[in-house]
C-alpha cells in the first residue's frame, strides 16, 4: 500500500485515568518514526476540541514535557464527554460530522487516533464510516481507555491495572488500620469504588488478600451480583464475629434484585422533601450501624483512585504505551476502523507477555463487558481463583516517578495552539 | 544514677499512622543495645491489653518481622481508644491504676513507653504520677503519636508529615484529572480531609500548589476559621470563572462562627425523622450544586489517609524511629514522667536537622495546638508562606518499600503471649 502522507491527530476522550497519557506517548513516540506523518496535532478536550478548531501543537513542546507524560495522570491534552448521537440529535450530529470533516480537510489530517472508552470507540467508528462514506482517505484508530475495564475483545483496558493496584494496596493498608484498632465491639469500614454498572474494579481489591482467607476485603459487592440486605448483614456479622472487624469494598453502581441502585435512597428527604443521592457505601454504612449496631466508617476514594499515577502499574503503562505506538503503527500499514486491543500471551513459566492486536470498531462501540459469574464465589461475596489469575499479572511492577521537594513531578503541556483556519463553530 | 534493671512493656495507642511501627521499631532497637533491660513486650491493643495482662512477647518475633516494622502501617501492636478518666469515673480510674501496677510488679516492668496523641499522653502521665505516689521505680515516658499534629511543644506530631505527603500527592493527581475534565460548565471537587478540631492535615494539602496560584487546592477549608458560606460560595464561583475548575480541601471537623460543624446537617432527616449526619464535604457538594449549579463530586479520604504507607515521608519515618529510640535512652538516663519532642534545626543553608528532646507530660496532656491565625491567608482561604515553610520540610524524602506481586510487602507479628501471672480482671 502506498504511503499516506499528511497530518496525525490525537485526542483523548471520557474519564482520565493514571495511564492515558502513556498512550499518548506511544502515539507521539511512533509518529516520530514515520516520514509520512508531517505535523503531530493534539485534540483539546477531545472531539469538543476538534469541533472547535482547537488544535495543540504537539511538535512545539519541550521534549521533557513528552518525556515526562508517561508517569503524569488525567489528560494532558484535556478530556470530554460528548457522544455523536445520530440517534437523538440527528441534525447536530450531521452537523458536527460536517464541520470534523471540514478540520480535518483544513489541517490536511489523515490519521486520526482517539484514546477512550466506550462511547468514544462508537465516536471513532461513526468517524470511521463518514470517512468512507465521503471518500476521504481519512485512517482512523481507536486506543481502549478505561479504568472500568468494561471494552469487549481486550485482555484488559489501559487505566484497569493501575486502579486496582491503588485500590488494592490501599484496601490493604485500610485493613491494617482497621484491623488493629478492632477490639471486642467490633469494626467495620465500607470502602466505595468506580467501576459503574461493570464489578472489575471493586473485584480487583481481592488481589488484597494475597490468597490468605482472614485478609481484608472480606466482602466484595459487585454491581453485577444482586445485593441481597440480609445476607450481606449475615455476613458482616459473621466475619466480625470470627475477625472483630470486616472489611467491604462496593462497586458504586451496586443494584438489587429489582435494578434499583443501592446508592440512591429514595426514602431520605433533603430540606425541599427531595430524595437524598448518597453513595453505595454510606448507605451501606447505615446498614451496619442501625442493624448490627457496629461502628462502620466509610472511604469514597472517587477521583483519587484513577489518578493516583504515584502507585501505577507498570504493566498497565507499557501496555498503555505500546497501544498508542500499535495504534499509529496500524494506520501508517493502510489500516482504519479497529481498536488496538491487548493479547495475553501466557508462557509455558505462568509468566505473561503481552502484544497489541487490532479488532473492528464495529465490534467494541457500545458493546459493554461484564464479570462472568463463574468469576464469582457462589455466595457472590469475593471474585474466585478464575478472576485471580487474571487480574494478578496487571498490577505487576511499579512505575518510577520523579521527586521534587517529596511530591511527583508531574508535567503539563504548554498548548500553543494551531493557527485556525476555519470560522468559528458553534455547536447545539 | 544506678542502672536500672528490669524489663520493658511498650505499647501503641489511638488511630494508627503510617509511622507508628516505625515508632515502635526505635524503641526495639534501642532496647535491645541496654543490658539492663531484659524483656520487651508490647501491650496488645494498648493499655487496654494492659489491664488484661495480654503482653507480647517481642523478642519471640522473627528478625525479618522486625525490619519490616518501619515501613508498615497502623499499629503492629494493636490499640485502643481507652481513658483513665479520674475526673468522670474516679471509682474505675482507681481500680485500672491498681491493675496496671500489679501487672507492671508481676511481669517485672520497670520501663513504660507509651505511643500516642493527645489523650495518650494523659495516660502516660497519670501513671507517671502513680508511680511516684506508689514509690514505683517505673519510668514513663511518651511518644508523639498523631496525624493531627496538634501536640505542644513538639515541632511535629509523627504521622503528620506522611498523611500530608500522601494528601498533597493526592489532590495534586485530583486537580490534574478534574482540570482536564473541565470545559465551560465549570467543575468543582471536594475533599475531605481527618485532622478533628485542627487544621493542620487541611493545611498541609497547600504543599501541592507548589507556590503556583493557579495549581490546586484553591480553597482550603481549616475548622479554626469560621466558615462563611456566601464567601466560600464566591470564591468558588471565582475560581472557576478564571480556571474553569475548582479543588476544596475540608478539613471534617469544619464549623460556622456559631461553632456548629459543617459536616452535620440538622435540616435533613431520614425515614425515622433523625438528623443525617453527612460529611463535610458532602454538604458543600450539595451547596455548590443547589447554589452555583455547577457539578460537584467529594472525595472522602477517610482512613485510607493515615495508613498510605506506600506514600510514606522518609523525614516523618525517620523522625517517627529516632522517637523511639530517644524514649529508651531517656528512660535508661533514669528519666521519667516525660515525652520525647522533635526539635527543628535549620541550618544556614535552609535545609533542615532534626533532634529528639524531652518536655515535662504535664505540659503537655490535654493541651491542643491549633494553626496560629496569622499562618493563614487574610481572607482564611488558604496558609500563608509561614505555614508553607514550616511543613515543607516534613514530606521530603521517599520510604523504600519491599513489594511481592505489585503489592506492597507489609509485616505482621506472630504475637506470641507472655505467659499469665495473675487472675483475670473485668473492666467497668
Amino acid at each position: 500500500m502506498a504511503e499516506l502522507e499528511g497530518n496525525l491527530l490525537v485526542a483523548q476522550s471520557g474519564g482520565p485515568t493514571a495511564v492515558i497519557n502513556a498512550s499518548l506517548a506511544g502515539v507521539i513516540a511512533e509518529a516520530g518514526r514515520h516520514e509520512c506523518i508531517g505535523e503531530i496535532y493534539g485534540g483539546a478536550n477531545g472531539i469538543l476540541g476538534v469541533l472547535a478548531e482547537d488544535l495543540i501543537d504537539i511538535n512545539d513542546e519541550k521534549a521533557r514535557v513528552i518525556a515526562g507524560l508517561p508517569h503524569t495522570p488525567a489528560a494532558a491534552l484535556g478530556t470530554c464527554r460528548y457522544k455523536i448521537d445520530f440517534k437523538k440529535k440527528p441534525e447536530q450530529a450531521a452537523r458536527d460530522m460536517d464541520r470534523l470533516f471540514e478540520v480535518f480537510q483544513a489541517h490536511d489530517i489523515r490519521y486520526f487516533i482517539y484514546l477512550g472508552g466506550n462511547d468514544s470507540q462508537d465516536t471513532s467508528l461513526k468517524i470511521h464510516e463518514q470517512a468512507l462514506k465521503r471518500g476521504s482517505q481519512l485512517r482512523v484508530i481507536g486506543v481502549p481507555k478505561t479504568i472500568d475495564n468494561d471494552l469487549p475483545h481486550t485482555d484488559n483496558c489501559p487505566g484497569y491495572g493501575s486502579v486496582i493496584k491503588f485500590n488494592a494496596t490501599t484496601v490493604m493498608e485500610i485493613g491494617l488500620d482497621v484491623g488493629s484498632m478492632a477490639t471486642d465491639d467490633g469494626a467495620c469500614c465500607l470502602v466505595e469504588v468506580m467501576g459503574r454498572r461493570a464489578g472489575w474494579i471493586a473485584a480487583g481489591t481481592v488481589l488484597a488478600k494475597q490468597g490468605r482467607a482472614a485478609n481484608p476485603p472480606h466482602i466484595i459487592l459487585l454491581p453485577e451480583v444482586a445485593f441481597d440486605e440480609e445476607k450481606f448483614l449475615a455476613k458482616v456479622k459473621e466475619t466480625i464475629a470470627t475477625l472483630k472487624y470486616c472489611i467491604v469494598v462496593v462497586g458504586e453502581g451496586l443494584r438489587n434484585a429489582a435494578g434499583e441502585e443501592v446508592g440512591a435512597d429514595r426514602k431520605r428527604l433533603d430540606a425541599f422533601g427531595h430524595p437524598v443521592l448518597a453513595g453505595a457505601a454510606e448507605r451501606l454504612q447505615e446498614l451496619v450501624q442501625n442493624k448490627l449496631a457496629i461502628k462502620a466508617r466509610s472511604v469514597m476514594l472517587s477521583y483519587a483512585q484513577r489518578a493516583a499515577a504515584h502507585c501505577a502499574s507498570r504493566t498497565d503503562a507499557d501496555n498503555a504505551f505500546a497501544c498508542g505506538e500499535a495504534a499509529v503503527k496500524a494506520a501508517v500499514n493502510g489500516r482504519s476502523g479497529q481498536m488496538v486491543k491487548i493479547e495475553r500471551l501466557t508462557q509455558p513459566d505462568g509468566s505473561v507477555k503481552w502484544s497489541a492486536g487490532l479488532q473492528p470498531l464495529a465490534d467494541i462501540a457500545n458493546v459493554e463487558r461484564l464479570i462472568p459469574r463463574d468469576w464469582v464465589a457462589e455466595d457472590g461475596f469475593l471474585p474466585n481463583d478464575k478472576f485471580v489469575e487474571y487480574a494478578r499479572p496487571l498490577i505487576e511492577g511499579e512505575v518510577k516517578i520523579p521527586t521534587e521537594g517529596g511530591l511527583p513531578k508531574y508535567v503539563a503541556l504548554e498548548k500553543s495552539k494551531v493557527e485556525k483556519k476555519l470560522a468559528a463553530f458553534t455547536r447545539g
